[in-house]
């Protein structure tokens, strides 16, 4: 049970016939990532998600990690191995730069990995997927001499990275941040405090744990502008770069959490322990964010990912799975009931999971993409275009993708009926694990603020206008060559003038009174992630329609079916989102706090 | 944590002022429960409920069942005190026929107890719920030697009761059993088969437990017109109504399961074990049916009372919790930050909760009245009317309301952010013990079939065209004396021209392709529930107008905010389930099976 493939041909799709990487090979490291090399990587990679790392997948969930008298954390039985395995067959450093000992690949193939990863065992992946987060913190802020003592031994995989923001007091407010930084005559800084929900705080996977700490330098200002970023390693580097002595810092105990049993959660005693600042002092929350940012869409991708876990059990349970006949006939004489695959609300389900889980790769995809032109592209005006995209999506991917991701894995469980809700078939896990995707890297509700209130209308709504006139252009150019598209498109178009209509609804109501734009946020990025969604949609469907005419190929007539589920179907919630959010705030705080 | 404090003035406020149970008191049972009674009952059972039943419900989820060595089963600590407490109360008599020691009371008492008990400590009520409809299974089918000698100590909780209808071959398909009755010349059968997910199979609450098992009797016809339900009790009864030697039947394992820990989920092994017929040969579905109906509306309860708990505990937190400061300026410039219920997304949970868990509760309420006329009443077309509401309801009731209830709960540990996610607080143990309400008694999947397939159309779709010229009459009558109200009756009209469209569609061309009935069952159930709530909504709204202008309580102001906020918002979800469901089977089923 808990059976797991990579989607290889989807990927590859993507990759290359929508996306067209090839057309990015002026981009540093795209011109070595040829499509053998790619389609080579993704079968070795494919065989070995599904067989080594699936199969410890519910020993995380069942054993858990452990915490010993001396403050260290075993992790599951079988997780060191894997993760050393994983390390020498170098996934982990396959984008990051070569500069530090990566391999300097296209970001989307590090996706690729990230996503079967996180598929197969996600609470394995956060050891990694934190460090990566971690790894691209330093290699943007930090200075030389720390990078070149930090990063390389991280992109190896011989130490993990972590980010410690939460305290007790403060989760989304981090300008309550209490944790002091001390300056010491070296110039490195001593930390002390108390961190909690630390993912993969303390463990036995790696040599050493660089943690990334926000704290507040002695004198600093009050709020997040007094807030600056530590580098505070487990161990001390000495100068040769080998580990020196321990730092006074230690794992206080682990949560007992609802999912992701096999990371260890940890709280984190900082005892006096000797850190370095990296960047500039008070700009820590600045810094921080460039790791939050790309972790925030890694945990769009995790959530997609385990609800395609779900899904691939759901679909074979349900081909298996015999009760009752087909409402228009016996499809299995033969046999004492048909599969439950033939009765249309179970296939509502795996419809909807399955077209969620493709318009979400792909988005995700074409974002990884965005986020390559942003850092590497030569061309100032690309480079702005796609870190507009890329801050106007990051929230939308976050918080849309884990709310439905959610859904999904949900919906796969219940095709299960009751062996859903018995552990031993791993549906559970599922859900459980991807519970706290919508929660952690900023709860989904603050995604929603930071899209409307930020994101929408920063450099006078640029982003926005920029992808408005991208999705016009190109449905434009593709209008009249088809009637599957032309219906396709005019639904887009359809969706397009609600997003724009919210958009004004907000220009005229949310200014004046911010709780609008608050009421309207959830609603607003529901309503806007159906759009962008639908431009991918639009993207592979045209891609699939002249592939389809050209060979014959079972694949693109499926993709086709895929989409037009998606236009007659996931679209209808716009209109819903649409009226919800011009409710505005009345209705919602109407009730004095008292009378709730 | 998980403090639960029964909401006795908005069940009062059903009671008494909107459903108003003294206009029934020619029912039998119903003078007998005065104002003064049902009032002291409430407040006497709420304070029981909350300082002795919810603390124990933690410890029933970190504890567990165990499965010893000798096959019995041991209760999480504390259980087996608290289930002597709850029957020497009496509180599961309430609403029982006294003819066999019950007390007569009208059952909407029974449900408001029922409801306390699950919102509290949703496994340990299983113990006695179950009970409750095998008790009912018995009472109306069985002969009266079986009843005299078994419903009177299940009434008094002596003894508990259970329903075997899963095998591992069938669960929604009963047709499929493999259990089989042999027949013996006293008159009793021999039981042998195995049945799985047997809910409260084996514990040590009581000292018997009473199962009703459906099985094949030799020689009766293949599928469901050839189950008998036998009465195979764990002990064998003398005829002095003590018992003699244990029956030849066991506890063959526990599941592990997600969630709802505290109860015994069994594997049931019977080994030639003796049983009694209840009712006619071949007529166990009928009867088993009778059983599962009422069920199906006590899970329909469960899912808003575990929501309600979840939201109590939410809505705490949400004052508690200080963390950034309100949009609209600060509104404790004292603390460090505002409580998080000035939030506009937070309180758009706690709303979105808050007139969910009303609606629900009002319509669980009304039901339990149309079941009591169904009973009890004396008047042939009241009776009638009244079961045909009850059949029409109770797969909506069940799955809308689990299916929103399992949402709330899921916004509820939302709220609480990481908190929700950490076992210690709670939160994750309401989500997932309400998990299971979506799948059993009939999937939610199987519901909508029912409403679509059977309930819709029976006698000509009379059920419903009573119910909708009641609505009509009802808005008919209430139109014009309130700007308020009107608008509310207008949005209500607006929702059941849009039920009308779904029924016509579904006519047109649910007949003629019964996939396209299939593929809309979910979306009409959906939208369905929304009419009804709505309708329950008016009465709501309506009474607490009338009061709000005699009288000074904030209680009638809160009830109206709650009122426009499901009119406005909730009711918004409506024109997506119609579109959803007019695309019919098309998309859904153009998928070949091996293309998934």
């Amino acid at each position: 049970m808990q059976d797991y493939s990579a989607p290889i041909r989807d990927m590859q799709f993507l990759i290359h016939e929508v996306l067209e990487i090839e057309r990015y090979s002026d981009l540093p490291g795209y011109s070595d990532a040829s499509r053998d090399l790619i389609d080579a990587l993704l079968v070795e990679a494919e065989k070995w998600h599904r067989q080594v790392l699936a199969p410890l997948n519910r020993v995380g969930d069942t054993k858990g990690c452990q915490l010993n008298a001396d403050g260290s954390v075993t992790t599951p039985e079988g997780f060191k191995q894997v993760y050393d395995a994983y390390a020498q067959m170098g996934f982990g450093s396959l984008s990051k730069d070569p500069a530090y000992g990566g391999q300097g690949l296209p970001l989307i193939l590090g996706y690729t990995l990230a996503e079967m990863s996180s598929a197969a065992n996600h609470a394995f992946t956060m050891y990694i997927v934190l460090s990566g987060g971690a790894w691209r913190a330093i290699h943007k802020n930090a200075c030389e001499e720390l990078k070149n003592i930090y990063l390389p031994p991280m992109t190896q995989g011989r130490w993990t990275g972590t980010m410690n923001l939460t305290e007790p007091q403060c989760g989304t407010d981090l300008g309550l941040i209490q944790t002091k930084a001390t300056p010491q005559e070296d110039g490195s800084y001593k930390i002390s405090g108390q961190k909690i929900w630390i993912s993969s705080g303390e463990h036995d996977l790696a040599d050493n744990i660089v943690h990334l700490v926000l704290a507040r330098a002695e004198g600093a200002p009050q709020g997040i502008k007094g807030l600056s970023l530590f580098i505070v390693p487990k161990y001390l580097v000495k100068e040769d770069g080998s580990l020196g002595e321990r730092n006074r810092l230690s794992c206080g105990g682990l949560e007992k959490k609802m999912g992701i049993h096999g990371n260890a959660t940890c709280v984190m005693n900082y005892d006096g322990a000797t850190g370095y600042l990296v960047g500039e002092p008070n700009r820590g929350m600045r810094a921080m964010f460039i790791m939050m940012n790309e972790a925030r869409l890694g945990v769009g991708m995790q959530a997609y990912a385990i609800a395609d876990a779900a899904n691939q059990n759901a679909v074979a349970f349900a081909r298996d799975r015999l009760q009752s006949r087909s409402l228009s006939g016996p499809k299995h004489p033969d046999k004492p009931a048909d599969p439950i695959i033939v009765h249309p609300d179970v296939r509502r389900m795996l419809m909807d999971n399955r077209v969620f889980i493709e318009g979400a790769r792909a988005l995700t995809y074409w974002t990884a993409i965005q986020e390559d032109i942003a850092h590497k592209s030569d061309d100032p005006e690309l480079r702005q275009r796609a870190e507009d995209y890329t801050a106007l999506l990051t929230p939308v991917i976050k918080a849309f993708q884990t709310h439905k991701g959610h859904e999904a894995a949900h919906d796969a469980l219940q095709v299960f009926g009751g062996s859903g809700y018995v552990e031993e078939w791993g549906m559970s896990q599922y859900v459980r694990d991807t519970r706290i995707s919508m929660i952690y890297e900023g709860t989904n509700g603050i995604q929603a603020l930071d899209l409307v209130g930020r994101k929408l209308m920063a450099n006078g709504g640029r982003a926005w206008r920029t992808l408005s006139a991208e999705i016009d252009d190109w449905c434009a150019a593709h209008t009249g060559h088809s009637a599957i598209m032309d219906d396709f498109i005019q639904r887009t178009r359809k969706v397009k003038s609600e997003v724009e209509e919210a958009i004004n609804w907000l220009a005229e109501h949310g200014l004046k009174d911010l709780n609008n734009a608050g009421a309207a946020s959830h609603d607003f990025l529901h309503l806007f992630a159906h759009l962008i969604t639908a431009y991918m949609w639009l993207l592979m469907a045209h891609t699939a329609q002249i592939q389809n005419a050209k060979k014959e190929e079972p694949f693109y007539a499926a993709k086709l079916i895929s989409a037009n589920y998606f236009f007659k179907r996931s679209l209808a919630a716009t209109s819903m989102h649409l009226e919800k959010l011009k409710t505005g705030a009345e209705p919602i705080m109407a009730l004095s706090e008292d009378a709730f």
